[in-house]
């Protein structure tokens, strides 16, 4: 058996439904999930589909050849096709801090997240030994001003030779570069420890205990060329109050920053997010 | 133009989106939202579709006669069609507590629920004065046990003669028998003060304190013959602590009461729930 | 018998409490609420009391004389004493969205604020039929930018003349003017209907669409001098999600609002609240 | 330096406070922390004070001595009194599901829970390999029907040879006997998979469902003779839908355990529960 998820957008218009539909069951698919949503103030046409094959001769290039001659043009539609039983390969940055990273692995040991993590990548060489407890290679590329470039490049061979799916930044203590975020449009998940658009920037811990907030978030999003600025996939918020000190806010936002990541990478590799302009369509 | 609402639920197979949206653009209707949902344990399949028919002739009766004559028997379909641009009429049923009842008529008032509120019946005179501020009349049914019978025979031909659409319990004091709920099958709704299943029956808010909770809820639900175990339609929480007194969570708890009423109430009126055995799928 | 709640800032040293709970024994008080906290890093001590006096012959008067005396210079204390008898007298200041007047003034009629609320001022005439459903005077007072002097001296006159403790600003739709402010410190309560410090200014709701969040906020706040930015008592947020429309985040955007801004009015009323610099200490 | 928690509930009565800070006072101590709470229906005094002691010859076992002589019989009080520099030895017990415990262990790495984890213990052998990983030594000690007796009494030999303050059940999949139980009051944090008292015992998440909630939970309390009754010390929910599985809700309910366990563990290791009857004061 095959199975696929596919994604599409596209300007709406009447019956789309339908054709769609009826194009996967004459290439015999079963249809086990169908979502899909419309935009009405921008008229956009979004949908998500998983179908099975049965056919023992199915062939998921001859299926997207025949989808895009008969829908790309004529729909204006964009599309995202994707083999459902390929399991996502992450390459996880990290610096210092280190409860993401125990997280993460701990829930891919658990059989949680069902991806393979071949590679850890970081600019300072503390958590190796987080890695090496659950035996994975651990590449310690030390970045500075003069050797970001440099650096960068080494990243982006390794992440390469790696088939790497997805790069998660589990708080990754540096700004990546354009150039780094071109080559991986919509494959870069940052974690960024408060509820954007407010505390953009360094320390938004320390900012949000200044400004005397009584919640404090966590905000999951694609990496784009500004910073914090990319498409949200995933928030959650926490109570603080007077009685809490900015280090008992860290400490309550590590919860949110492990929670918030996790359901981020979750949705992102199931195909389960869909960006459209700066924001994302996260189908259930 | 009219438009309609439609929900179905039928056993799950194969191409049913493709058949039922086909028949509708067949008829000529322009499908404005569709959200499906299939049950994978138990192998159904739901579907809430609006669409609007512009063609001057269309006869809702004639769609709906059609439409079962081809889908009801084959696919053993249950269905509920609805004229998407009638008003819904409400009965509000209260008795004492009277939070419930200025936060709907305050929301009737402000444009945000549309419906209309004909009647507001109570086993007690002391809401007469909230009616009255609102214009809406005020009938007031006593109930004995001894006159129970007569009393509810009293408001179902009320609800009759007002073309009751839903009744609404809020904070309503006192059981309804089985006869009457039986009469407005899923035309009722109650709003329970506690997160059931916990705390099922009288003054659950005492019992939450006693059991030392540390977050009350509240949740609408259709009333069935079995108190409290309705399909349950919203719920929501808030967090409590030492701290707080029976009266504390009383208070806090009336905020829960009034949204989770609001939020039930604003589902069933735009027919976006369909009760399944005893539980609910409320479409997004 | 008396009751007063006595509010205190000052430096924090040993010994504090003790000697502050001993003085109102002296007096021949009983301490029915003691609360405190220190700001370790500004090593502030914050304390809240409430205490009973049965005395007959108990003056306020002298009791805040002689605490004056032994306290304020020798601990560079800060304080606020009150009658805990003593009703709030509150003005209400509206524009044309009626959902938190409705629900202030439903709560109110419930019993569940204990206030007096001899006023309602707006500058637009539409709420006038709401005041009246619940009785209270309604002071329509338009302002443009070449009356907005004279509407606020006009303003001010009837706020003084009604002996209003606080004034709320349940969604009006003015920025009330630095000399306004200055007049009433710590007197005067917004609502802002987004999760501050995010979506600072008008159509908070309509940025936060824009920015694809996935969860909306409102905040209650004192109204300072700058916009948006005075100190936060209590915030409150909602889930949203791709589905949801502008309209839709408006919508689920009042109950944020009515909730928030109530539960602000109730923590200033019962003298929960306590400013220090631009944030608050909110007592349990 | 020397630093205690002292915790403290008795009969209310006036000037308890002020006797008790005095009695610190006298003692050379300087009060950090002090939070206290009446409970107005039981007139019950609970408080919690943290204090700092330079004196080089400061002796706990003194200061304990003349603060039972001065207190305990007089003011019928309680009290628990923790040097609260010394570190907290956890044991875990887990049977197959690893989430919390990868979850605790890795806050343990982390440095977030600042405790010992002298022990893990299992009655089975799948979670050696997560102990290995963090080099913490792994008891496995099988538990049938007729061995019930005696694998506790092993557990309680390890438990008292490796001197265990706490004792976690981190998804422990075994009731243990009262007779355990009476030997660690207070001692025992279980985490249980629902919100209670809704779906006490075995399969709560398929209860969930069934029932058709919309939220879901999980509740760490203390282990007492009555399954799932013993005093609540945290709870947590996350909302559910009818998109949800049965699989769903146990993924969701994982990262509730694991938060829901983590706080409780770290409120209980920093003397912040008091329990009072079969419910928990929380200091903050």
């Amino acid at each position: 058996m095959q199975k696929i998820t596919l994604l599409i957008n596209c300007p709406d218009r009447k019956g789309i439904v339908t054709t769609i539909t009826q194009f996967i069951l004459e290439k015999q698919g079963n249809i086990v999930y169908l979502d899909q949503h419309v935009d009405r103030e921008e008229r956009v046409f979004f949908m998500r589909v998983e179908a099975e094959f049965d056919e023992p001769d199915f062939s998921l290039a001859q299926f997207e050849k025949q989808f895009v001659d008969q829908f790309e043009a004529d729909y204006q539609l964009k599309y995202q096709l994707y083999d459902a039983l390929h399991k996502p390969r992450l390459a996880l940055f990290v610096s210092k801090y280190d409860h993401c990273l125990y997280d993460l692995l701990g829930r891919n040991a658990s059989g949680e997240l069902e991806v393979e993590i071949p590679l850890i990548i970081s600019n300072h060489p503390d958590l190796e030994i987080v890695a090496k407890r659950f035996d994975i290679p651990f590449k310690f590329i030390p970045v500075t001003k003069a050797t970001k470039a440099a650096a960068e490049a080494e990243q982006i061979r390794i992440i390469r030779d790696n088939k790497i799916d997805l790069i998660v930044l589990a708080r990754y203590m540096q700004i990546v570069s354009n150039d780094f975020v071109s080559q991986f449009k919509h494959q870069i998940i940052n974690i960024h420890h408060s509820f954007l658009p407010a505390f953009i920037g360094a320390k938004p811990y320390h900012a949000a205990f200044e400004r005397g907030v009584k919640i404090i978030g966590a905000t999951s999003h694609y990496v784009t060329a500004d910073l914090d600025e990319g498409p949200i996939i995933e928030q959650e918020i926490v109570r603080v109050s007077h009685v809490h000190s900015v280090q008992d806010f860290i400490l309550k936002g590590r919860d949110l920053e492990k929670v918030v990541l996790a359901r981020a990478i979750k949705a992102h590799i199931e195909h389960k997010v869909l960006v459209y302009g700066n924001k994302t369509v996260i189908f259930a």
